[in-house]
């Protein structure tokens, strides 16, 4: 895919034409303390015990949006309580999988909660969290018009509502590695729940990685983006055209171009200026509005795989800004 | 596409391999009744009055699986009360969209129920039926694994409840026109519903037309289908690998190859044999189950597109055994 | 397919920029003139008596260009000899296919005439007519550069004869029901023979329905156009570039864009700004050039197919300016 | 594309199903008679004087099929009157282009008569002929199902009696050259045309080259072939269902493997076991019926394009069969 | 991606038809001690200190085939010199990346060194490696047919011969950790070389886990896989039809199914039915010539992309034939 | 392909923003040098004796990059030793295939030169000459980014080289004929070596034919072109981020925009505004660059397919600046 977004010197420039809805701080605070109140207390069981022995893996089971059970994935390195905690959340598609693919964080020393997606986790890797009412497992399905036509509907107010939650969760299972707080990452998808995550919880989000974010500045990103996921919502408009106005307005409440003024953690955002699933511009409309430190790593070249070495620079961030021990 | 599944000679003696379930019409009626006993009244809106103003067109409301309120639009030929009825049901991804989209059957003088889709129509027409809890509206969606690790949960169980219901729903509307019985008519998934309907309702279900029906001999079909819906069942399975076994036995409750043992009506199918969606050995797989009167249109150069002119022999058809008037 | 073409605020104020010919009129009145000395006796006969029933449907053949026998269905509704008479056209690549396809406008009490596509009908569905001399009746085949090489022998110019000379026909078969002219309808193709009968009869055409509009702006469209038919041009050009010159002549002479200016009947438009078939900016360019009373409709998320509840639209306008009695 | 078709020791073996209609040498007889009963003189127009200097390069128009006016390339190596002649066709979609395409054989001491493909041309490279009434010169056509309702209005009736009246011309222009008869040769479509050349002419037609044989085997290729242009005829026939038992008929009247008993030339033909366009078996089909002097290059991981090696082996052939002085 | 190739209970019993050549073993010995002399030390140099800080992490650089200098990554987890070693290789198109990849088996208690891949590392991932003469670095290249002509001279040779000097280098590195001997993984062309390790190395190599592997029974796959990098022998020998009898020569010296006979590690082997890079034939005709202690992992929906969770599976596996302490 | 890069008046004046490297001419010189310096004779075999008669054609290998010895065909013409010479490169993936694709230009009366591709010749024709020291032969290969970490490594630099000096042996085998200095022409990667050819050897080099033109602006090219090869560097960047800047900086010493400017040769260029291979203004970049005598022929609706007839216009500019006697 060519540069087909903005050169480079307007995309640092570039900014969201999106409006914020009104309050929309205040709609967060009830969507997660109507979740809160609607909580169960977190399950643990142990995982295929033995076989990441240097490791404590539990099974997780936590409630989320609506008070809806989802699962995750626990690590604690054996024998350090006080290893601080990351959360990690999964692209589109994707679920918790099994431990074995989100070893690298613990195996430098750090806790590690792995949110499942709830609905998702049937198309790359495997989930095991329904979507509330309708499902009994993961789902090989398309979520972007879920619930669209009202915000308190929307599968991603539920999601990120899951993720504000999962923060809370993080918070009871790190104990004293709570500490310097937690730390976010993800890509794509997980990417817009970290920067949501981020958002919705900046009183203990310290650091938060986002590579290669999805459901940023929604409203151009489905005019401009060639590839799904984003097409499954003028795909749905093109004939649903009596929806395009509550459609737009749901989109508003989830866009993370406009969460993102809500962070303060040390951020480090990734870019591929090839993006076709998540353009470039999107991308600089999330980072242009964080007032916090941050940084962003601009790859030329490169399409939605954020380049595997980008790993080793978040390692290093994550070493400067939020030390294993 | 080229004729890749097995010669006509061979297709007109095919007999699915899958072992139906014990108990399977206990089972449905157990689905059936549960869903009658959560039921609330039918409602009934005048849509976009005079604008079909030969006909009466309501948009209606019954309850179907689960007791989920499910839409639908009925035609009556004004001045017509005796007008004989017939449910369509919709394909994949599709809705009830406008009612311009359904006028021919009640020009030529039926009334006619379309029942909308749960939780589609969203992408190559609109709908208005949410899937129970997680929608508050159409989607574009992916269905074919939702709740598949349970029968009970399944998507397709509580779609095929809605069919059933949508019968009962058929008989209150048609009033005396009801004496005949009830045609049912549709084409892909809406030919799967066809056959559900049939299957799950012979006592009053008198003609069945499916044309190129979907969800027939599923279990060959995943294995054989080159596109999509059925290839996201094994899509979903590449991953889930736990989930294998659970799903293959909850797709045998909505086998329409194993359901179409039950249909009493006089049945008219139609078959491409360069059908790359729903593969010809699966449409005969369900063909060859039915003992009632039948007939089956062949079309050798044809893919999934059903031929247009075939509405014609499905008029005839009509005319002879379920006469308009 | 995102944005491609011009924003939205641009399109509503684009203008084409190729250059009327000379003498367009003369040059059209002359085409007409000699088709219909050509012309012998229009046929009807009898479809299917009874098949569908509260209708007339008669297969129709008329002389249009060069005297070519073009086939037809005409509705008439039974027991309404007044009933407005529309005509419709079809899109590329398909026929009339069967009266079964058509049902919507008799049903709500309108005579229609379909009129085949000379040397198509060989796609999407089905046909009845040659191409004149080398076919014996439908093809599937491509058009766009047959006899290109000359405005007096452009495959297009043939067809809009056609349309023009359908428009006659209408007149002779609606009887009383032409008292308020004719109204045209038609998408794609079917628009750009819709807007190419009302310029070229605007004496009688009083309204024109054109969806997504093909052959507008024809120069601008087979540089912009990144999908067939549009194509087909540039493919050929592309090594027979001796023709270019001759080519670009010929297309100004059936570019609805330039004809639009003869228009007086109140036109309903339709446009996707992702119609990547037809160009939005083309199907603006026409709609800009029309002086008569005239709405269009801008779908934001669609393609080249036109929402399905659009129809609802095109219903409500027919019922204000060319109601059914 | 993988070995989709037979095993080679199943394809040396393989018969053509097809039946041969009765009577079909007097009908091509009478077509030819027909042909030339309508003909006219041959004209020769000098091309490009002085650029293709040690060759005279003529542009030749003569009538084919109908009596319609054929264009063609005439080489003469320059002082060698008694050069003996071949006879090229051309493959699907492309024309004679210009002769700087085709110099090969005249460089090495051959006249070479170049045919143009009636109404093609417009698609990789250019032509000048059109098809009969409908064209003004070359189109960026499909041609399978022109005139497919009757044998004797069939596009490739046409083209075949081109091809044999190409013979005539050859023999006219050829003189003293012709002594040893003709040789003909093409490429896909082009070798389709030198089978039938060799079968209609086999009084003078003495080598036949012909590399991956297209329209051989009809019947089956169309159910075989994953892509254009056999897969036209089914596209056609998904729709125009009435049409499928003439339009078998009418094939039975081009297919090679049934005209190729009649070959009585020396016959080198070429297949590509990873052919996809002219599946294996067609043209094994056709090959196992020639009774004449005859090989056969196998090659077994070639798809359609004939290897580029090849060329040395048909001179080689060329040069033992019919030697350039 | 259908059921394309055999049925399971067929698969199960299929024997590879390829002939091996005479003296294999003797062949690959004389590639080896070629290597062997040519060697010059393993250098190796610390990689960002602290960055992956429970490990001690080496870029590391061995002799492979040739002589040729190969990189790799060396995890040593600190602390435990008498961590068992495994040894990784990398699929098609990849290089050994970066640490942060292949962090799993260390995380549980292992040495690990992941050999680079000569001349590939451009695609997916990164590499370090230039395949001798001709680069200076990692490429985005095709690599399937680079010295085909002569089997010294085969890129596979190369490059199997690095895999089994990584043997060597692993050894060397291990320790005291070598004494249980090594174990091998990888996936696709990782798969293939952890095959031939095993099969080279059968004196030291004690587990070898092959994913899916690629080079498996190589003459029947290039008639049977849809998909590169299979494909790109075909398109070679397409027209290099000269070479198609020494290139087949040449791939029976790297065939996996062929060297397989030789392993005598515990092997765990994976397949995937709807596998259409490496089809499931090829990969059974390596397994079933295993005669050492085996299992296979058979995934009937998987394509390529073996399940994450077979991970788990492997993990187990290793824990009881390889135990990490 | 739309026109998808800038208009034509813009195209015309568009001028490369890619800085020349220091010391070009002496780099290049040095190349040269170095390779003429390990230069060994070069032989003449006679191919196929006969076949082409009135032609001596021999298999040519000279010593070209780095002293590799580069095969090539060598046609003269019986009886004419003064006949003028013509060197003609290659395309991407192509070799010298077999001396019939080549024997226009010799028919007409030139000598001809026709360099094999090292390393390349396995895609659509076949080849001869290995890339150095990891090939015995032709390939199926990607190139771009073969050695691309330093100039003097990199494959184009290897290729370019041979280029110029397939000039020298032009001139030895030219004997006499070298009279009128040299002729270079080629299409895509072809069309770059000619430039490369003309540019390296201004003194010998008269008149340089370069149709649609690779590797011209190949910064601004691999951020625009949307496929192969181009995107081969794109991909390759995409992970090996740490090479962007070496890479950007090796790619000027082969960049054709950049060394058009030592162009002396009267120059034809052809452009196709609908190429997605090559884009208009990359090849514009270098046209615009070169202050030789120079003529472009543009296309406006061909891709990279320059337009067969073409031909003729070079005929006709070879014939007026370089006449064949």
């Amino acid at each position: 895919m060519p540069w087909y977004d903005m050169p480079l010197e307007r995309l640092r420039e570039y900014r969201t034409s999106t409006q914020e809805p009104d309050g929309l701080d205040d709609w967060w605070a009830g969507r997660i303390a109507e979740a809160r109140a609607l909580a169960e207390p977190l399950t643990r069981t142990p995982h295929q015990p033995g076989l990441y022995d240097p490791f404590q893996v539990d099974d997780v089971e936590f409630s989320g949006g609506g008070g809806d059970r989802i699962r995750a994935w626990h690590f604690r390195p054996r024998g350090n309580a006080a290893a601080p905690m990351v959360v990690k959340f999964i692209g589109y598609g994707g679920g918790r999988g099994v431990p074995a693919e989100h070893v690298l964080l613990p195996a430098l020393g750090y806790a590690l909660l792995v949110m499942d997606t709830r609905g998702q986790g049937g198309r790359w890797t495997s989930g095991a969290t329904p979507d509330g009412g309708t499902g009994t497992g993961p789902e090989n399905s398309l979520v972007m018009t879920r619930g669209i036509t009202r915000p308190e509907d929307y599968y991603y107010t539920r999601l990120f509502t899951d993720a504000a939650l999962a923060i809370d969760t993080a918070i009871k299972l790190a104990g004293s590695g709570a500490g310097p707080g937690i730390a976010v990452t993800g890509g794509s998808q997980g990417g817009a729940l970290a920067l949501a995550a981020a958002a919705l919880r900046p009183d203990v989000v310290r650091v938060c990685h986002a590579d290669v974010p999805f459901l940023c500045d929604i409203q151009r990103a489905i005019t401009l983006a060639p590839h799904a996921p984003y097409t499954e919502i003028p795909e749905f408009l093109a004939e649903n055209t009596k929806l395009i106005e509550p459609a737009l307005n749901t989109l508003r409440y989830v866009d993370c171009a406009l969460l993102a003024r809500r962070i303060t953690a040390t951020t480090l955002v990734s870019v591929g200026l090839m993006d076709d699933i998540c353009p470039p511009s999107t991308v600089f409309a999330a980072y242009n509005e964080i007032t916090a430190d941050k940084e962003i790593a601009v790859y030329p070249y490169s399409d939605h795989s954020c380049p595997r070495g980008h790993t080793e620079r978040q390692l290093a961030h994550l070493g400067k800004h939020f030390p294993a021990r």
